[in-house]
């Protein structure tokens, strides 16, 4: 049995709809954000990071979205290039790249005084313009190959619908970020919001009706982001 | 024919270690940094990033140090645990842990103008407190699990290596970093520094005779590390 350890509008989230698109059985278990649960040794004993998300599986527990996602991938043949593929190894670039450097960076958005102390605001200049950088590149290689922007989804499609949800969130007004300057991902993240996980992930986290083109913060029926 | 583009001391050292591990043939191609190579056009024909290293390979060019270790390890069955085998979903999460966390944050301290220009000094104060948690974190696995810091080297004693070579470089006095705090991880690579791939590597990128337990900065046969 896979149990995700979630909080609502968290990386979980990406997870969570890797597990919808795979069909496979999981349980979930609420992290307690309000009472810093991910902080409790309780927590740490599953990722001495402290981070969201945890799954646990046959094999104990596997943490980083990007590792999970890859888990799932090798797991169960599907959602991405298994090894020995063609594009696996060019998969793998863009996961990491999305992981080390996009997911990374907008982390520093949303928690800038974890990273640069008293000096938010130069933080928050370098790395918007550093982010804008990085759609540019994916919004160039969506739709080129099978495995980002394809027929069906990948691991990578989730990942990046959920980055492009909250950079639009945490870019009000399109300040330093608008969807509709990414064409390919938009094109990518609306047929993602026609699909049963889509629908089934936003009820379960309360994201609303199109959490990628329209996001809207979180209602969610138990829990909360932050 | 495996062809890796290399600067001296870049993290494309991690790429090479590998590769001599494993005893596979491989070339090099020099990339100018003086000259700005890695962002020509040609280069960023590769890799989009525009960042070091490429690998490339007979199904094209692999780039992220991380997913180049990471691919190697799937096509060789070595450095690592592959698909399927116990700890491979803990092995990818201290992965991509390495790679978007502590690999992400040091290049911060290399190059905090990239990252919050202005502010260079608050961001570096902030990262290099949580460089010091990661180190910490690194040090507890390390020898607890067979692929990091175990009888036989993988690519996460590698590539953890070439970042404590860089920490200790960028701690001048052990102003925020010493490896001597961090026992488990010093042991590594000490064993480390015993084999021959060091060596060749070493000779190869001007590092010196203890690169890792007492790094000096690189005077490379050619090129150059900036």
């Amino acid at each position: 049995m896979l149990t995700l350890h979630y909080a609502p509008d968290n990386a979980s989230l990406i997870v969570r709809l890797a597990l919808l698109e795979l069909g496979v059985p999981f349980a979930t278990t609420l992290v307690d954000r309000r009472a810093r649960q991910h902080k409790s040794a309780a927590y740490r004993a599953l990722n001495p990071a402290g981070l969201i998300p945890v799954l646990e599986t046959p094999e104990g527990p596997v943490s980083e979205t990007a590792a999970v996602l890859l888990w799932l991938v090798d797991r169960y043949g599907a959602l991405g290039p298994h090894v020995g593929e063609a594009g696996r190894g060019a998969f793998l670039k863009w996961l990491f790249f999305t992981s080390n450097t996009l997911h990374a960076d907008l982390r520093m958005v949303f928690y800038p005084g974890q990273y640069a102390p008293g000096a938010e605001a130069a933080l928050h200049a370098g790395i918007t313009a550093r982010l804008q950088q990085h759609y540019a590149l994916l919004d160039a290689l969506c739709g080129t190959v099978p495995w980002f922007g394809g027929a069906e989804p990948s691991v990578l499609d989730l990942y990046a619908a959920a980055t492009l949800r909250w950079a639009t969130l945490y870019a009000p007004g399109g300040a330093w970020f608008s969807l509709a300057d990414c064409p390919n991902l938009r094109a990518m993240v609306a047929r993602l919001e026609t699909r049963a996980s889509v629908a089934t992930a936003s009820s379960a986290e309360g994201l609303g009706p199109h959490p990628f083109t329209d996001p809207q913060p979180c209602r969610p029926p138990e829990g909360s982001a932050t």
